[in-house]
């Protein structure tokens, strides 16, 4: 059996926000264990000039709704970006994963050589699927997810690597 | 041309470490520039049980070295984790290069079925070679590289997603 696009991206990616989704439960049980707002967490950033924590949730289902519809070659889901709350952050992770298992192996396999564009404001950058799946998406994906945990770690949300990387 | 396993794996790490590389050298001049002792930096941690800058590219270096040697059954470099500098590290970081990039994608192309087994103390963990490219190895090196960026961006060290991902 040979590495496919699709066993490369969907699988993966389903798994990662399967592990996210437990990290913020495991937020959220924090602060309510502590009586700690929830909105700290949510808009807590690692510097004044990073994302908060709802943002790189929302950047991170972003990057992998947008990858699965690029490659599969369909219309990608527009989200409005309003969460503030975690049961608004889990919704809307929950809603990613079924998009990313609407899409079949079949619609996404052979995407390695599809042209994809994707615009920054007046810019546009252009790669192949391959190189949009690996040096574009899953860098993005994991610094976004990364930095989801370490927020709620630098704010002393008992979590380890296993909550981040899932059992094996 | 269809995704092998040398493609996902080899020039991915080799442009990530190059990526980690650059975003060392920023730190290092900002250290100089701020005339802040660099062991400051190296030493610097998200959250006092979570491991060092130093261990962090320790560890990404560990991951991907491993993972090259394993996919193409070769036995694994062992470094003595003893880098205490930013010249150090940086010196860690090219001899990894160095060795993944002796790694010919021959070597490692048709280890989608490998058997890899880890060591973790008494335990051992059992995978194939996708799913411990896939499930193991990318989440772990992107959680070390985005964690070594955390640590420096938090601590005033100006780098930005881009220097991370890498142009594109």
């Amino acid at each position: 059996m040979s590495l496919t696009m699709y066993q490369a991206s969907i699988p993966s990616f389903v798994r990662m926000l399967g592990n996210l989704s437990t990290i913020l439960d495991k937020a959220a049980a924090h602060a309510e264990a502590k009586k700690i707002d929830a909105s700290i967490f949510i808009n807590a950033r690692l510097a004044p000039d990073m994302y908060p924590l709802n943002r790189q949730v929302q950047i991170a289902t972003d990057l992998v709704k947008g990858c699965a519809a690029r490659l599969a070659g369909i219309e990608v889901p527009s989200y409005e970006d309003n969460e503030t709350t975690f049961p608004e952050l889990q919704a809307r992770i929950a809603k990613t994963v079924v998009f990313l298992q609407s899409v079949a192996a079949a619609q996404i396999d052979g995407s390695e050589e599809r042209e994809i564009t994707l615009k920054f404001g007046s810019k546009e950058a252009h790669f192949l699927g391959q190189a949009y799946l690996l040096d574009f998406v899953y860098p993005n994906f994991h610094f976004h997810l990364t930095t989801a945990y370490a927020i709620l770690r630098h704010n002393g949300v008992e979590i380890g690597k296993m909550d981040y990387i899932g059992g094996y």
